[in-house]
């Protein structure tokens, strides 16, 4: 049975720091590992992926064989349904046009001082994406990691992917083309990650590392941040469903269990101010339960992480909601709108009975790629702007220089920065 | 003498991969210490940070102390000069209206299925200055990170810095105070970053850090990267000035100069076609050095870090400046615009020849805290976006969620997750 919480409960703070402090990863240390194994990329390049591909994936490669040839992936496209491709491509449009519109704006103005000023916002050069391989394997992550860097304008789109014993998911392949990734490369792990951090005779460096991975992964991503950016370590994902007496109970109960069949450690949480409801959607889970591919999985999850939450109200749910700050928030009440304005955490909403977190997954539009494990109170979901930097540009004219430079000067010597000053002062001569 | 590169030597790309590759710091492992200290602070709280402030700082605290008072905070101002502080005034309205038109707008719009769409900006709900205590207390950086914390919304802006045997800079208070900050706590080093992290009963947590420090701060702040958000990792400082010979070279040598006095790991390089803007830099350099207070720290700087680079002409500078991915960069040369718009990788531009680098540093308006150590080819300089994050918003219709609906359960069952297929499918009577 999963928590049953109640604020009406002397125990309730207390019962609900614990849901907030619950630990649903264990953190393998591999930090050792992928020391030794970035290193050995660093200085032996592509002849150690071929090493560690041979050892982890059972494939021999040459280095030749490290790209993933444009004919493989058209044979991929072949094999996939005619269903899926569509729905792949229904979906790309989607991401592209939501995308689209973060694009951010440069700007250029003279202040009252005749000073110029302003922004630029460039692509990075060169962008890779890590796909897991085996079940962890999504396209629509594909499309999620690699269309707001096409948006961004990034020009190298680089994917590794893992083949265990020569094995290629061809729903990733065919999401690849449809994103319009430039390059893919049949490696994977910490290997895959130092590749691309640090380059290879076959695989030339990235300036930024997205996608999700397994604990090997996620480590190698930690140790190359710096050399080059790399988006979140993506967590076990959650949901936290907020909803009334009128909602459904039994779509709720799909909603908790699209989100728990994920992973074991995955989360779902119901906040709502009727015990009915509570009741209802408890019982719905377990009905559906009984019948799911996945329901070992969505029914660990659900008994191991899973919540009920009752609040005096809904107003009462909003300080609840953004302590626990979700991945996915689903509002389904009356006045669902006034509710989310008021939320200040959460990656991503969804409003009302007919917005299932599932379409976001997939064709709503906005990415799937969120903050999980309460980083959502800092961090934003991917997009465009993960994919850009901005240069600011400063520009004075003698007069302006004239009009600004003693507040410089005073400064720079009340910092004892005395070249600081000086820099400023030369050009006023003023020494 | 510094660094002499000739684009026209045989070995010049091999000297240039060996000036990029430069290591200017030596990373302390001080990660162990920093690992104990920050469990402390989690289990003992404020007495954590007490007995560390003792043995540290080499001051007597209890809890009630911790917290600067506003009556010190007036004192400081009181003892600081009216030009410095009428200076930092006029730093704080100018870096604040630059980073007011960084404020993102929100989206909102229904698109053609009938789909609502958006995305809405919040400011992160607390966040947490480091301000590092001794020479390195510098008020310009805390005008540079607390206001834009607070152009973004930021309800409480926390500072922490050491005061070392009690002393703490009047400036820094003083700037604190002009800045917009709410809450000064006299504590510094890895238990303040923990206590901003974590809490203790007197200083409640933070969801983001900013600000630099030494290797202590710096390894607190990766270690507490997920319970809050942190800032880049802030490097030696660095410039580069691609000039042509119209340039002065002794003011190029002042803004080197300007540079190198920060530390004798910060790194200063001329970029030239001009052999004998070249010449004359190196020569003022020398001239300059011999009357600067910091002259050994910016003499060290220059002769182990320093490059002079002869490029064949301006056009072929930009991929060395692209590759270099400088934190400052200064044009000075004949269509300045029309080469900074050629760059993909710099921090900062600084257009002509009266806008030295240290006008930036304090009252330009762009932020000061840029991107070190060529990560310029992945990250932006501080800003509004670093203290707010984007939720995204999806509502569907019935009508939008049957368009929208056959593809996410297409999709949903070429992935394996029947749940997902199934939340969105109950929603329209298919299962």
């Amino acid at each position: 049975m999963p928590l049953r919480l109640d604020a009406g409960s002397p125990t309730f703070e207390r019962d609900f720091a614990g849901l907030l402090a619950m630990k649903r990863e264990v953190s393998e240390d591999v930090d050792n590992a992928v020391k030794a194994i970035i290193e050995d990329v660093v200085a032996r390049g592509d002849a150690a992926l071929i090493d560690y591909t041979r050892r982890f994936d059972r494939l021999e490669l040459d280095a030749a064989r490290l790209r993933v040839t444009e004919a493989e992936v058209d044979r991929a496209g072949a094999a996939c349904s005619a269903e899926t491709l569509s729905a792949l491509r229904v979906a790309r449009a989607r991401i592209e046009a939501y995308h689209a519109r973060q694009k951010p704006s440069d700007d250029r103005y003279v202040d009252a001082l005749g000073v110029e000023l302003g922004h630029r916002w460039t692509a990075v050069e060169a962008a890779g994406l890590y796909v897991p391989g085996g079940t962890a394997s999504y396209p629509s992550s594909v499309l999620m990691n690699a269309v707001p860097a096409q948006v961004a304008g990034v020009p190298r789109i680089v994917m590794v992917v893992p083949s265990p014993d020569g094995a290629l998911n061809p729903l990733v392949l065919a999401a690849a083309k449809i994103a319009g990734v430039t390059e893919i490369y049949r490696v994977g792990g910490a290997q895959a990650v130092a590749a691309l951090a640090y380059g290879t005779a076959t695989i030339a460096p990235v300036a930024k590392i997205v996608g999700p991975g397994n604990a090997y992964v996620a480590a190698a991503k930690r140790r190359v941040f710096g050399q080059v950016g790399i988006d979140m370590i993506a967590g076990p994902s959650e949901v936290v469903v907020v909803a009334d007496r009128h909602a459904n109970p039994d779509w709720i109960a799909a909603d908790l269990l699209a989100q728990a069949e994920h992973d074991a450690a995955a989360q779902s949480i119901l906040i709502t101010d009727s015990p009915e409801l509570a009741d209802a959607v408890a019982e719905a889970v377990e009905r559906r339960l009984s019948t799911l591919p996945r329901a070992a999985i969505a029914g660990a999850s659900w008994r191991d992480y899973g919540a009920v939450i009752l609040a005096k109200d809904l107003q009462a749910a909003v300080p609840l909601v953004d302590r626990l700050a979700p991945e996915h928030l689903e509002i389904e009440c009356e006045d669902a709108e006034g509710l989310a304005a008021r939320i200040r955490n959460a990656g991503a909403i969804f409003l009302g009975s007919h917005t299932p977190e599932a379409i976001g997954d997939y064709v709503g539009g906005p990415n799937h790629v969120l903050p999980t494990a309460r980083s959502a109170r800092f961090s934003s979901g991917l997009g465009v702007l993960d994919f850009m930097k901005r240069t600011s540009i400063l520009k004075c004219a003698p007069e302006s220089l004239r009009e600004l430079g003693p507040s410089a000067i005073a400064l720079g010597r009340a910092e004892g920065l005395e070249a600081h000053a000086r820099s400023v002062a030369v050009r006023l001569n003023l020494g």
